[in-house]
């Protein structure tokens, strides 16, 4: 494995004070990571270097034409010291699938997971002690070529941010209120719905923006065929409690497969509760709720972990879930995830990772 | 209009000595234009200053969530030594509405346009002088601000970069091969098909290089729906002559409105040629060759200008167009849109915009 150089700053930053006004993605670390990748070279220079601003040409392909692939994940600090980290194997796996769907070079997931503890050693400091509060990692990879022909770059920088982070959802656990997107569509099969890239995202700010406007906190996104069937919310992916059975989307090529979703699944299967990834219609859903049959319905993801969703609207019809509560099933998942994530809980072998391990 | 400052370079960079070998976009001028955005302020500071990397948080936007927009036009060199845009206000009012659908603040388009004027002004020598070469510009548009929540940037940087360039197909002229792609897709109603953004450009990577492996150009798109209907090739719209009739495929909210097409079906319609926009399938397209009624087939964009495809794969189908050679329809065309360019020909009121008039 290559070797991962440290250039230590000369000064380090004050961390901030009040953990409770951190936010999401707003504070950096006083270090990042940076490789850089050249063709007939391959990926070179592994450096842990002060955080600051990275100088690219203006041509470089990422501005342009979007040849960007990211992960996201968290360090936690357990009540006795440790640092874990949740599957970041997976995470690292999910990257390189991102990054074969985007044609960007595949990175040495070994390598990756080493740089990032080492990472996250020196910046442990950072890492928040208020409640539900964690050091949220960010390892992207850019298209850095400055050409303007369109292709597959010749080099690219793999770059880790550190940013010590409050819950995502100001409100905590409090449901949310999610809208049923109907004129805008986030990803069809053959496209990208399933990489990690900023395409996806970038396409998805104008429904958000209208969401919020209705004073809803999401999307919830339908299938670019029909237009009928249940993808994900965009920020998470989407799970519903029905008839005393738990149901999600089935990945299908335009859903991104959540770490957390896959977690949630194989938690739910060892606690022998039914569950089932499968197609799903927003007319199912608005059938299941007339029944009086949806129970539950929350987002996974690893920024919000367990959200769950008090209130859906599909067109004219409001469906509120669950009289403002959190269900069972989801506080017992949020409590599950989160008491392995921090350290309180044993979770299945492999899941927590110790970074001085 | 707010004043554009000018940043005098110390020294001036060489000349490509041999304009034969300028290639596409990888060659730059001295200077480049650069506004920024700030919420609250507005586009705010526009200047010229010296070609060179730029400097932006790692966090930014642009890098992780592809909130991003671009245009493509070109400067001419008439033969007597005008300075010549073709119809730079379409591509900032194209500009504009790849903004709204990405959630990016409007520009002043007549600020653009002086400002472009201005640059190309201060870069006029690096202008080619070969035939089929001319002065490539870039203006494009990134959110800049370094946090991690996914929303609307509140900041946003604005660049024109300029490019001497070849003939974008090295081939010039010669017919190109397509391939009719069955397995992705670019885009799809919606989506972001008919802005001018960096995920259109990322999702159809893989696509390409797939073409490249069995020797084809590009690929032709078809609808992300049905998959059935032609859309467009990605770097260029397309057209088709059959039995004497011009078709194009009708813009449908996933295809680019390209301005050489719009100026190609403006010409059609001058001359008395008979031109439709509607919807295409390519069953249709491979039933006409089968009858022998498809005569020509071309590409119109501002790289190529126009491009002549000799020969479409569709799955197994393989259709041979023209016997090799550019058709009458195409070969009017680009003598007619490039006569207008370069200024040897009088086009419509306002295609031709000479930078000093």
């Amino acid at each position: 494995m290559q070797e991962i150089r440290v250039e230590l700053a000369k000064t380090l930053k004050d961390k901030p004070v009040d953990e409770s006004k951190l936010g999401f993605g707003q504070v950096f670390t006083d270090y990042m990571f940076v490789m850089e990748y050249t063709a007939g070279q391959g990926w070179h220079d592994p450096v842990i270097k002060p955080y600051g601003p990275i100088s690219i040409s203006p041509a470089a392909m990422c501005l342009h034409y979007g040849q960007e692939v990211f992960e996201g994940m968290k360090a936690y600090r357990a009540d006795d010291g440790r640092v874990l980290l949740f599957r970041p194997e997976e995470n690292f796996k999910r990257l390189n699938r991102s990054n074969k769907r985007m044609c960007i070079p595949p990175i040495d997931e070994e390598l990756a997971l080493c740089s990032l503890k080492k990472l996250v050693d020196l910046d442990r400091d950072w890492i928040p002690k208020a409640k539900d509060s964690s050091l949220y990692i960010r390892p992207f990879i850019i298209a850095t070529e400055g050409k303007l022909g369109v292709k597959s770059s010749d080099s690219y920088l793999f770059i880790i941010l550190l940013s010590p982070s409050g819950p995502y959802y100001a409100s905590g656990l409090d449901p949310v209120k999610i809208y049923v997107e109907s004129s805008y569509v986030r990803a069809v099969r053959g496209g990208t719905g399933e990489a990690k890239t900023g395409g996806n995202y970038a396409s998805a700010l104008i429904a958000q923006e209208e969401a919020h406007e209705q004073d809803y906190a999401q999307v919830l996104w339908l299938d670019g065929v029909e237009r009928k069937y249940i993808e994900e919310v965009g920020a998470m992916n989407i799970f519903f409690v029905i008839d005393g059975e738990v149901v999600t989307p089935a990945l299908n090529g335009s859903i991104l497969p959540g770490i957390t979703r896959k977690s949630t699944i194989e938690l739910l299967q060892s606690w022998g509760q039914k569950v089932s990834e499968r197609r799903i219609s927003i007319q199912e859903i608005a059938d299941a709720y007339d029944a009086g049959k949806l129970t539950e319905c929350f987002g996974t993801g690893t920024a919000a972990v367990i959200s769950p969703v008090g209130e859906l609207k599909w067109q004219d019809k409001v469906m509120p879930i669950g009289g403002g509560q959190i269900g069972a099933i989801s506080q017992k998942l949020y409590d599950t995830l989160t008491g392995i994530q921090w350290g309180r809980l044993d979770g299945p072998a492999g899941w927590s990772v110790d970074i001085d391990a």
